[in-house]
């Protein structure tokens, strides 16, 4: 049966919802804002409108629940900001949920296939990065969330739940089984699609992040009288450290890999003394492990090379290592069936780089993505954007692929 | 006529002022404590003991002037330390005067020649750098010091002298025409003498520091989105500079330039950010103008060239040129005829490549400093040392040095 799409409907409400805390062409919503909160009740009352049972639960989460179907998905992403950020980074998969489930509404009836879509709070981590989500997967404890502040504020977790008039509400939790699979579309966020001319990223996996602290240890002294000879220089050893390991990320990365030093601090910091301690926070992302590995494996070699050589002493600590999650064939393989049937040859396979809820629903279930192209690859700040044609496109292509998947 | 010179009155004085605020084997004399004002007002009571006329100034500076006489000597140094540091950085000097000045009165009597003793404040820059030297020669306003706080604590200086009792005590200037010059010993702080072998330092002159902050600006971006090739990594770029910054420093510098990469930063300096700036604190050292020069060349030639190789810009901004301040041959030659006659070839003529107060006073008068080793070149910390056998050889050569320039 044709689906009975309504590409007006899904760009009016787009416009709709980002008009709320809206930031120059951008929106404003941090998590559990005034802002935030209308945006989660918008987003109820558009569930509700076609008889999804709808509400927000305990953690923030907004939950619209289909009727009892044959076969069901889950649909979603998240519908809060970064700070003066896109319209579209989360909130594009929310309403791709909230049109598909209305659009098989519509095209099926009562008895047929159904999607229920859920916003989860925020995965931008105002408080904690997939809070929403994991509590939605029960993989937080209590006494973790009890520990939650906003990371600008310092407000408790619990202090804003209240505010924001959650606190006592329960939390939902996903039964995995009652899931064919989960969907999420979100921008690219990075220019491989724009860049490239194309339309479309069916998302192989979701990248995994190492990441590192990077210690170097030398002797604080006098700048002046310490003889050049003598010194150990921790920031100088540093600096050699750092223009080196750019070379051998190079040479250990795959095409796609990417290597961050994302913060470097000097002890104690002052011009007339040489530093006794510099360290470098440092990240990798590749969608293979076996090529996580190979940069480690160049990391740890350069610093032993360099620790060995002095006069500098250098310690290498893992902070993390999140590992790379593959999306679920069949799904990929829908989306890219369904791009290529809508329109062929503008889509990729490609790695999302960049975090997603749907790095969590895949542990419970099978999970893909879909992506649309960022205009020139902006991503968390308010310029960010997608052409209409792209937005429609991408919304085809997901409903389609959903339905392919929902018959089986 | 040979000088009285009582050793053991010296080494008993330094073990006395040792005490006032020792800390481990070392003292904590911060400016205007109760233990820095204890030691001023001791130098005093020394003074007072063979009949020179001493007091403490409205800025903290000890003055001790002795009897009118055909030639006069100004000598002098400092007598607070830093935090938790040595027992003879600046003291040392200050002894030094007041010995002699009692040597020279035991040895010649009323109408010999005669040495003022100072005790500058705030070498050290508790509150500010010289506080003390550069109100003895009117370099600084009373707007200037109106704006001086602790630099630790914020503590105004205004309201640090009226806890000290300083507050309303007129301020004593220096009038050149009395000296015929100024002397200044000093223990090294650096390691030249004492790896070397040798007991004793001819300073030629204090070398120039020139200050710059180096600024990297790049974009911020999503650390896992963002292509390699399309990144603007501030903290990268910095890293690749410095490293190259060290080798162009090690070709345009002298055997005793030194170059110091004091304070790096980066922002927003966050994981999964992208730095769009980075900064560097960058200083080097040398006594001569046209090496300062050939460092500033290498270093704004460096910069030139990865500004435009990009991908992140790079400017350079000179925030200080302290000049060279040479010492007055006279007397560097007076010192190192001393001590060549008292300790033949256990001397050497060096710069000092740490800031003193005789770099102010030789503004006004001709000046010229002796060093004395440092124990492993340790400066700053209470672990500082030097063997008692080098502290007397130093005094001696000192001593006979200011009886030749006394003597004309």
């Amino acid at each position: 049966m044709a689906l009975k799409i309504n590409e007006e409907r899904l760009l009016s409400r787009l416009g709709a919802v980002s008009r709320i805390g809206k930031y120059k062409t951008g929106i404003h919503r941090p998590t559990y804002s005034p802002a935030d909160m209308e945006a989660r009740r918008w987003l109820v009352e558009q569930l509700g409108s076609f008889g999804h049972e709808a509400f927000i639960d305990g953690i923030g989460n907004v939950v619209g629940l289909g009727p009892s179907a044959p076969r069901r998905l889950l649909a979603g992403s998240h519908i809060e900001s970064q700070n003066h950020a896109g319209r579209l980074d989360g909130v594009l998969g929310v309403l791709y949920g909230l049109e598909l489930a209305q659009t098989l509404a519509e095209t099926y009836g009562a008895g047929g296939p159904a999607v229920d879509v859920m916003a989860f709070a925020d995965e931008e981590g105002h408080f904690h990065d997939y809070l929403g989500v994991r509590s939605a997967l029960d993989d937080m404890t209590d006494a973790e969330r009890a520990a939650v502040v906003n990371i600008d504020t310092g407000e408790p977790l619990q202090a804003a739940l209240e505010k924001a008039g959650l606190a006592g509400l329960p939390r939902y939790r996903i039964d995995p089984s009652r899931y064919a699979g989960y969907i999420e579309a979100h921008i690219e966020q990075g220019d491989y699609l724009d860049s490239g001319g194309l339309r479309l990223g069916y998302v192989l996996g979701i990248v995994g992040v190492w990441q590192y602290n990077i210690v170097f240890s030398g002797q604080q002294n006098h700048a002046g009288t310490t003889r050049m000879v003598t010194r150990k220089d921790a920031a100088m050893a540093l600096m050699k450290f750092g223009a080196e390991l750019d070379r051998v990320m190079g040479e250990a990365a795959g095409p796609r890999s990417v290597w961050t030093p994302g913060r470097i601090v000097t002890m104690p910091g002052a011009p007339n003394v040489i530093p006794e301690r510099a360290e470098m926070l440092f990240q990798f992302r590749d969608l293979e492990t076996s090529r996580l590995e190979a940069m480690e494996r160049a990391l740890l070699e350069l610093a032993g090379r360099h620790d060995a050589l002095g006069p500098c002493s250098i310690v290498v600590e893992n902070m993390s290592k999140a590992p790379p999650v593959p999306m679920a064939p069949a799904i990929v393989d829908s989306f890219e069936r369904a791009g290529e049937r809508l329109a062929p040859g503008a889509g990729m396979r490609m790695p999302s780089a960049a975090g997603h809820d749907a790095q969590y629903v895949a542990r419970v279930m099978p999970a893909g993505m879909l992506f649309v192209p960022s205009i020139g690859g902006i991503s968390h700040h308010w310029s960010e954007d997608t052409r209409d044609e792209d937005i429609v496109l991408g919304f085809r292509v997901y409903a389609e692929a959903a339905d392919a998947i929902l018959a089986g």
